[in-house]
């Protein structure tokens, strides 16, 4: 049966996976050990693997294989699918567009990275405006092909199947509830955290990756500016930064852990295929906030780090359970991000997502941005790269994922009664098992993170389990 | 002028230079912070890169633009040279046999480092036979579109425009002189060298590269199993290792640093382009051996060596010069050629060539490798993975590496009278000046290493000044 087309495509599709597996390569190689000096020629690279990877995406042959194709096998056509929807992504958007907004996207981040740290916006205004200008032309474009509002078409990319209605409606409702709660259990400045020598914070981080069962001989752990994770099914690379508070460095470990976990989890018989790859960002932040909020920040786990502290730092870093899950849950509204609580940050995310709709659907201007209460762009719309870099439509992905960690947690407790006395024991394997089964080794089998949640929990995404999970966490 | 042509073909190979060095950071990867783990998935990675250039190199609008292209400007003329060179090279071997001999080669490499530890010749000889005999067909070939004998087709491969007949008298004129200097100065068990700590070699190691002007902006050093050098202009890499005699870590890093001050060195206006790269391996040992041989095994350095090691380990590491120098200088044959000082290094090589051209010509059967005068094959001819992994006529390079590298030193010291002087003091101002006039940045201006070594010394490439040197430094 069928025609060569299907393994014909399988091949050039694993050429194509490892034109952006090398890239993911160089990429962390310049975030973590590449000179500064070979920026240029990494850039360089990076372009033509891009480029290569996107022509073979692109090219008629593609196209007629794929018009050919036949695949019977769930698992097969379900990459079928995915190799589709990869090529109709692809051909959707004109090359020149693709290099315009590249370049554009270049010198805006190249601004940003230089403006902010002097709040200069009037500097980089012009870069945003460039850059919104095209993702403008991009999002219309996309959305034509797709038959998608522009919005939704740029949506999609991160998150396939996702559309702002829904996504407007769910933020409507944490927005409807959480100020009340961040009212109520507001606890002022962040008391200290965790602390221990740098040595012994790598010691003890190794020693979550070992509990989390991730292993050294697939998966490295390396300092960055920011933490983040990438690399392949069996070369997994996540890192994190010793610079601020110890105990956020242990946190960014748990949290890029829950990454690392998705990716070595994915199917093995589908690497190197569309099929085997990630579920889109919200699926992926899913997996690192199961593990950093769901489990770790939970009165389980804090036993168990209290444990891990006396042992790796004896009495001076001793604390007491009770204490340390009032660490790890303090909760107080800031102006970044990045250091929000779970209460807090679906209310940044719901702010981004307000601008970005707007400023896609033109009834923002980038000038705009500056409607002020921040002291300053630099607490304010320049806090964050995402803008300069194009990518809109990203940030929901955050609180989608904080929404479907929740209920992929209720479902699993129903399934898993005593989860939480293996959690307090630093007994991860039950609940990585049913992360294994239900989301991580399905790959791209479900054709939305909607279905792959569906799947796993009986329904689609919805705001009940985290906003559940919010009441219970933070009764007090 | 110009019908657009060599403008195409620039574009072209930028794109084949940047496949290239993102597989030189793939393997990079893999030598020093990959997770073994991940061997295959980077496998793959390589082919795929390594096929894309390929195809990039042998296509038909290749074919096509190289045959329209004109170049007048002497650079321009050169980098078109080479890329007609590289392009027959390409499309001289059939892409079958490429294949069949990189699948050989690849179950060759992992039954040596599996079957070396116990000197189990009789389970590598079968993938040795395999290999020699996917090479002695490749030779064949690539001989007949060339227009050379099989062995000069190999050769030309790591040493462009290099012949045996050169080679074999060379080679010869050294077996007649070396092994009496060897009954003369043989030393005896090799003497225990400098020594400290781990930590306090990697400074020195650092303060070693500093000294040399390698730029920790552009070039890294990091550990492996086996010291090598790897990278782009502007992004250098190199390793050594702790594990052996710490003195040995230091001569690893010297080493190597003349390989990185070669790439370092290379013409920044051709970066990315045939004509910016090394001169081939004869060219790129010269340097590393005119950095460790020549500058930094002579007394003058033995005395700048000395009061390094008196800074960084105090009375406890401190040497008298006169001593060291003995150290760096001593003499004593060894059946392992990587252990090899610079008289008995020639010998091992010129066994290997005469090896290898009888095996390549079909009078010697891998079989009768074991012909067998060293203890086992652990110390004989299975102590190096060149020929599991294919690379026949690479041998030969290490030695007139070493003599150009000697003719080079000759033609520096005339050109700059007060040298030892400098390199006394810890300046290398002045020797790395020349040879980055003479050598590093004319890339492959010049047709070949003879053309190189021609221009910076009036004369092709001979034995004269390595005898010279062995003469005047072990005079004893």
């Amino acid at each position: 049966m069928g025609n060569g087309s299907y393994e014909r495509l399988e091949r050039r599709f694993a050429r194509i996976a490892d034109l952006n597996a090398a890239a993911r390569t160089v990429r962390w190689y310049s975030l973590t050990y590449g000179p500064p000096g070979g920026e240029a020629a990494r850039g360089h690279q990076l372009a033509t693997l891009g480029g290569l990877a996107h022509e073979l995406l692109a090219a008629p042959e593609a196209a007629e294989a794929l018009a050919a194709a036949e695949a019977e096998e769930p698992w097969r056509a379900a990459n079928l699918r995915e190799m589709r929807r990869q090529h109709t992504a692809a051909i959707a958007v004109p090359a020149e567009l693709v290099e315009a907004k590249a370049r554009a996207v270049s010198r805006a981040q190249a601004v940003w990275h230089a403006a902010r740290p002097r709040g200069d916006f009037a500097a980089f205004l012009p870069e945003l405006r460039e850059v919104v200008g095209h993702v403008r032309e991009e999002a219309q474009i996309r959305g034509e092909a797709l038959g998608l509002a522009p919005y939704d078409a740029l949506l999609d990319t991160y998150d396939p199947g996702r559309r702002n209605a829904e996504v407007a409606g769910m933020f409507g409702e944490l927005e409807a509830v959480l100020p009340g709660v961040l009212d109520r259990v507001r606890g002022g400045p962040k008391p200290p955290g965790p602390a221990g020598p740098r040595e012994g914070l790598e010691r003890l981080a190794r020693r979550m990756m070992a509990m989390l069962g991730l292993e050294e001989r697939h998966v490295r752990l390396d300092e960055s500016a920011h933490p983040f994770s990438t690399g392949e099914r069996d070369d997994v690379r996540i890192t994190t930064r010793y610079s601020g508070p110890p105990g956020e460095a242990l946190m960014g470990v748990l949290h890029e852990s829950g990454h690392a976990l998705y990716t070595r989890g994915l199917p093995e018989a589908w690497r190197r295929q569309p099929v085997g790859r990630n579920r889109g960002m919200t699926a992926h932040e899913s997996q690192s906030l199961s593990i950093e909020m769901q489990a770790c920040r939970s009165r389980a786990f804090a036993i168990h780090y209290a444990r891990l502290l006396q042992e790796e730092f004896g009495a001076e870093g001793a604390w007491e359970p009770g204490r340390l899950y009032g660490v790890l849950t303090h909760v107080e509204p800031d102006l970044i991000r990045v250091e929000a609580d779970e209460v807090s940050y679906p209310l940044h995310i719901a702010v981004r997502h307000r601008c970005e709709t707007a400023l896609i659907s033109g009834a923002l201007d980038p000038a705009d941005l500056l409607g002020i209460r921040p002291p300053g762009p630099r607490e304010g719309c320049m806090q964050d790269i995402h803008w300069a870099g194009g990518s809109f439509g990203y940030f929901p992905t955050y609180t989608l994922g904080a929404l479907m960690a929740a209920q992929l947690a209720e479902a699993m407790r129903a399934a898993l009664p005593g989860l939480d006395r293996e959690v307090e024991r630093g007994n991860f394997g039950p609940l990585v098992g049913w992360l294994r089964e239900n989301v991580h080794g399905r790959g791209c089998f479900d054709a939305s993170s909607d279905g792959l949640v569906e799947q796993a929990t009986g329904r689609p995404l919805d705001t009940g389990a985290f906003l559940r999970h919010i009441g219970s966490r933070y009764s007090g």
